[in-house]
């Protein structure tokens, strides 16, 4: 089957044989979407060898259980050793001897098959197109955000950053009901907030705007975003990072010190709230689609999603 | 009065007219004693011009309640503007507009005479020792950690620096129940904690304990305290920041994010839990003490709270 992979640094789709399903579950790739994570692997971040991407759509073709077969699903990406405390307790984001869907130890989505646990799985509603289907999981890490932080209706919210996780994590907190304020540095990508009823403001505005936020998202993926991010929130505020990136942060610590500010790191989201969002359909995901290739193209997809403006590229196997 | 005093970074104790009263107390100091953030205010740090100092015990002299005249307190540093939302809640820590004894915009303790407001102030329990006492601001601080952590006795706790903030830091949470570990430089230090029943290991032999707590306390007053102090965390632990100096600290954002780790910054605490252990001498403080000088020489008691190895150093008018 044909696959994305990144071996040595570099980046190419081989033929490498079908996954063996094991005593996991086979699932055929519909769609598979590029992430920035994705970029960041190509370049040397998690120091991963193999097929790349973790965000897909597909359907099940091998697996124990037969009612599965020809089921529509998507997939929770940490996979656990299903036995430690985490892992018993229905959370395997941290077991330690977690693999990780084209990420850490196992092979990922950018590829005809992919296999997963068989309780990874989620089917998808009938009614969730595949292109929708497929922003389950960055869906899921906008979700998070709820899982780390409780906002009230009076509570300002700034989110910086206006790519796809951004726009996910605007979105996802303007319905708690807080006041949302994305900051990015692209006209065209925050006209889609601004059509959700989301305030935003350009990034140099934004710097004016210092100790008025009671909690901040960065989603910038940029190492400048952190120190900037500091400065946006009032005393006691919590900062909420998203971003994962190669490279040093740098910050005054004092001011965090004295302002009694938290900070929270945020990943991995669950996959049901952001199924639920998606059948409802109430977050816009049309306008975070840009392109789409063949997956024998996915080297030139890649690059594609790496420029200025892009929003999500899907590969179709 | 005499009183100890930074301008144009130059240290130096000055003969200056005592405070007038105004609508505040006047408090004659009977002992103050220096803290690291007086060793950093003296380098410069929060670009403070008067009289330094915000640890004391003293007698009112000056007040409008004439039934406080006489009586033994010690005060809570920040003043607020008595009006907005956080004054108007009984906590003026982060108002905008406040004023910090010695260190923002106020003179401070290391005088024969200082003033804060009627309601900083808290008698001191008979008997409690005036060298105690001057113990309850930096005790505060250090029951302030409880404030933003809770602690359960099933927790394993690392503290980051075995000076008077950590140890104190270190008593504090051992007093919860939970599995507190001092990591520091200094044996005779440590021996201190030890002789309270708190395991204590070496900064080099901490580094092999990656991963292990649920919580790690920063009170080390080094940048690099930082970023030793989150490869400790195990995924979703807290880091609580204690330490304000001046300069940048330096971290690798990707792990924080995957490890979903909280930081949470905490600088003061409450007065009355501090003095409640103080009265039932729930705390070594004895061990803390260094040395004594007369203010007159507070020059030299400075450059002595300087010097490895010391611990509290105090001055009396």
């Amino acid at each position: 089957m044909k696959a994305l992979r990144v071996d040595k640094k570099k980046l190419a789709v081989r033929e490498v044989e079908k996954p063996a399903r094991e005593d996991e579950t086979l699932v055929r790739v519909l769609l598979s979407g590029i992430c920035n994570t994705d970029l960041e692997i190509a370049r040397g971040y998690a120091s991963f060898k193999g097929t790349i991407g973790h965000e897909f759509v597909g359907v099940v073709e091998e697996a124990a259980d037969a009612s599965l077969i020809g089921q529509r699903v998507v997939g929770e990406i940490n996979a656990g050793c299903g036995e430690c405390e985490l892992c018993s307790a229905g959370d395997p984001r941290h077991c330690s001897a977690r693999t990780v869907l084209g990420i850490v130890g196992r092979d990922g989505a950018h590829a005809e098959f992919l296999k997963l646990p068989q309780k990874n799985l989620f089917k998808v509603p009938d009614m969730v197109l595949d292109e929708h289907a497929v922003f389950t999981e960055p869906l899921a890490a906008a979700c998070g955000v709820l899982e780390c932080v409780e906002t009230k209706p009076t509570d300002r919210v700034a989110v910086i950053g206006d790519g796809k996780l951004g726009l996910l994590c605007a979105q996802v907190l303007a319905l708690t009901g807080a006041q949302v304020v994305l900051i990015g540095k692209h006209a065209e990508k925050l006209r889609i907030a601004e059509r959700r009823g989301i305030e935003t403001v350009t990034t140099k505005s934004a710097a004016k705007r210092k100790r008025e936020f009671d909690v901040v998202v960065e989603a910038s993926g940029s190492p400048s975003g952190f120190a900037g991010a500091l400065q946006l929130l009032r005393p006691r505020g919590v900062l909420v990072l998203k971003s994962t990136f190669e490279g040093k942060a740098e910050f005054v610590q004092a001011p965090l010190v004295v302002d009694e500010i938290s900070i929270v790191g945020s990943r991995c989201g669950r996959f049901q709230p952001a199924l639920d969002l998606l059948k409802k359909g109430a977050i816009d995901i049309d306008s975070l689609i840009s392109e789409e290739y063949p997956l024998a193209r996915g080297v030139y997809g890649m690059e594609r999603a790496g420029k200025k403006g892009a929003l999500k590229v899907f590969l179709r196997p």
